[in-house]
């Protein structure tokens, strides 16, 4: 009965059912269907429920079903693997395809290598739709599907291009010459997956051609595995600024546990760091328990503006709308913005504290505390993603520490430095 | 000397420019360009720069251009002016374009009915590949691109579809029925876009058609337009989860300060209510002016973990790979998540207060609110998206305050509870 309600469902219904399930059924759903289980299956998973469905497949079968797969699917699933398990299923393969693998495999991790896959239709400019038909019928090496067929000289250097939509429009006569277009954005092979995919987004490709280093192509990157990657990218991104590691959902509480951890410590850190400011002013606060009860305040509309500058600018350099030649422009931006919101939150909270603690110093203190605070929080916002970027590290794994740090140790320094100054001196 | 320059550009790149050029230097190149500039341009550009080039074109050649665009494009640009702008301009159109374009407005904002193009291609099944080919060859109205032909009955509902590869890979006899797919994906005309890509990335689809309440055959959704939602859903939950209003990064000083404002005011009135925690402890931190200088760690480490378990419930509904079916099991594993990280931190700052101060009853009611806050903000994390969620409200909207007022509140309130009652009873 199982049997007979798995069986008809589409690959991705199929994988989305086995990421649902406890490790246990997912075993006995794997073990039931036996050799009907299509290992393209596979590459619809996430890390570990995939690594999981693999130590229950029969090597053989799988290095079988790789030699089906399109060469990109085949170097995904190898690519996760420990390198026993590789070697294990490489062995089994022929030879020619082994050879084309393990080149694919030794591109660097998310790199456009790594992305492409090898299964492309190339043709030379002199022929006609005519010859090109007749080819693509008779062939028996092409990809699965393919949207566009590349015109190469006989250096297999690309030439140009050809929608496959326009080839179906032309008459047999006409030269693929003739109607292929010159203008065609070509991918370095090493090339970084997230910089591929804002070439796909910025010219609505559908497939691109890969080159490597003497410009011969070597591949193809279709959008469907770029939609992928920008959903990994943009995870990735949401991740790394709430300070996680590599985590799914299907992740077991002590994998989950190890991925939160770290960044706990770094805060454990920073926020002692913290803490020692506001014990440098123990005598002050001993004199007013008032100054303890508003500072959080000050750090916590610090930290709030500081990370809305920090997101939008980790967003920015991430799609490359904020580059060099506007980030002047944006760091004053940034800074007229704090020192605007500075103003309307200094006025609104200091007007309340002085009335509602009867002490208009205290007022006083508290707004220029917030001002302060506020553009700090402006300013650390922008320039430590931006000064991140320039040092080539990624702005998105470390600049909300930074900035939290930076808004709290100010925001702490500068109400209780103040009241120590103004209320008590 | 410019016109050269810029003459030859992208329709892509040349938007680019158009973005990072401050308004009076955008305007004189617009007008530079004159009627060189290519309206297909403005459907790359961000709403605001969109805004102002679009002031400054005429109507007119505005609505000749419409005319020319896919009409997924010409809808993209009149959906964002105001009443009275797009009368202007549809009124300049011929009357079928006008009804066509007017009946995808009447769609909801974000439906699968305003993203859709109607250009398609669509033959009947009993045709074959030859036919079909000639088809192509001869008929006018056909998209600037296409992918698939969808296959449909006579009263244009789809039966299948092919993928154009396949036709031209199948020799001209053969019928469409037998090389056509009859499982595809058909969308609602009515689908939410961020329900839409989600089955295009599970799918892996290049297009997708779209139908009307009667089944019908009315649009169809291309990849490279889902390419562009599924950044714009992400960065809308990256903005969203950092209190961000709509803002790019070509808005002035007193747009972006007003996109903050809100959220900055909301925290305003949660950080005061976790202030009136502390105020309610004001005689017990008079007594122990260290507790002052611990509280904050206590709030910020429950904030920092609340943030990280709400960032993975947000982007795993998101993507839905969190449903009702693994709810519950997700929900008891980010509690042990929170009882585990809650011992770890808990051993770490109790013990070292305890050495600090020379105190080990503020080391344990130290370790004590850590525990309390780290489960508190694990469950927090969860519950409150999954209850947002429940709800019909954007999980992605105001978890976050609800979140960071729950660890703030908790970490004060157990911190200074139990010092209260531990140390001075
Ligand atoms: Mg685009
Ligand atoms: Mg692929
Ligand atoms: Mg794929
Ligand atoms: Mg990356
Ligand atoms: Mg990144
Ligand atoms: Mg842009
Ligand atoms: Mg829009
Ligand atoms: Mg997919
Ligand atoms: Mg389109
Ligand atoms: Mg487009
Ligand atoms: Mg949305
Ligand atoms: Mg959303
Ligand atoms: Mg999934």
């Amino acid at each position: 009965l199982v049997r007979q309600l798995v069986l008809p469902l589409r690959t991705a219904d199929l994988a989305e059912l086995l990421e649902l399930l406890r490790p246990d059924e997912r075993q006995d759903l794997v073990e039931m269907l036996g050799t009907d289980f299509n290992p393209e299956v596979l590459s619809e998973l996430d890390e570990s429920v995939r690594d999981h469905v693999i130590e229950l497949l029969d090597p053989k079968d799988l290095a079988a079903a790789l030699t089906e797969m399109d060469s990109d699917d085949a170097v995904y699933l190898l690519e996760d693997m420990d390198e026993a398990e590789q070697r294990l299923i490489l062995d089994q393969l022929p030879a020619s395809e082994r050879a084309a693998l393990e080149q694919s495999l030794d591109y660097p991790e998310y790199s456009a290598g790594r992305l492409m896959q090898r299964e492309l239709v190339a043709v030379p400019p002199h022929w006609d739709v005519g010859q090109t038909l007749d080819y693509l019928r008779e062939a028996e090496e092409l990809p699965h599907e393919f949207y566009e067929i590349f015109v190469v000289d006989p250096a297999y250097k690309p030439v140009g291009t050809v929608p496959l939509s326009r080839v179906t429009r032309s008459k047999r006569p006409v030269l693929i010459s003739e109607i292929m277009e010159t203008e065609q954005t070509l991918i370095p092979v090493e090339m970084d997956q997230e910089e591929v995919a804002l070439q796909f987004t910025k010219y609505d490709l559908i497939s691109a051609a890969v080159v490597d280093e003497g410009g011969r192509l070597v591949g193809v990157v279709t959008v469907d595995d770029i939609v992928e990657v920008i959903s990994e990218e943009a995870a990735e991104d949401i991740r790394l600024l709430a300070g996680l590691g590599e985590e799914s959902i299907s992740d077991s509480v002590l994998q989950t546990s190890r991925s939160r951890v770290p960044w706990l410590m770094v805060n454990l850190v920073t926020a002692t760091l913290a803490a020692a400011v506001i014990a440098l002013f123990d005598a002050t606060i001993e004199k007013m328990v008032a100054l303890a009860v508003l500072m959080p305040i000050v750090a916590s509309m610090g930290g709030n503006a500081g990370t809305q500058t920090m997101t939008v600018t980790v967003r920015a350099l991430a799609t490359r709308d904020l580059v060099h030649f506007n980030a002047r422009r944006t760091i004053a931006r940034e800074f007229f913005v704090g020192v605007l919101n500075g103003m309307i939150f200094a006025l609104i909270l200091g007007g309340l504290s002085a009335l509602l603690f009867g002490n208009e110093w205290l007022g006083a203190v508290f707004a220029g505390a917030i001002m302060i605070n506020l553009v700090v929080a402006s300013l650390t916002g922008i320039l430590i993603p931006l000064g991140l970027d320039k040092l080539g590290a990624d702005p998105a794994v470390s600049s909300a520490v930074f900035v939290t740090t930076m808004t709290d140790v100010v925001g702490f320094f500068s109400f209780l430095g103040l009241a120590a100054l103004i209320l008590f001196y």
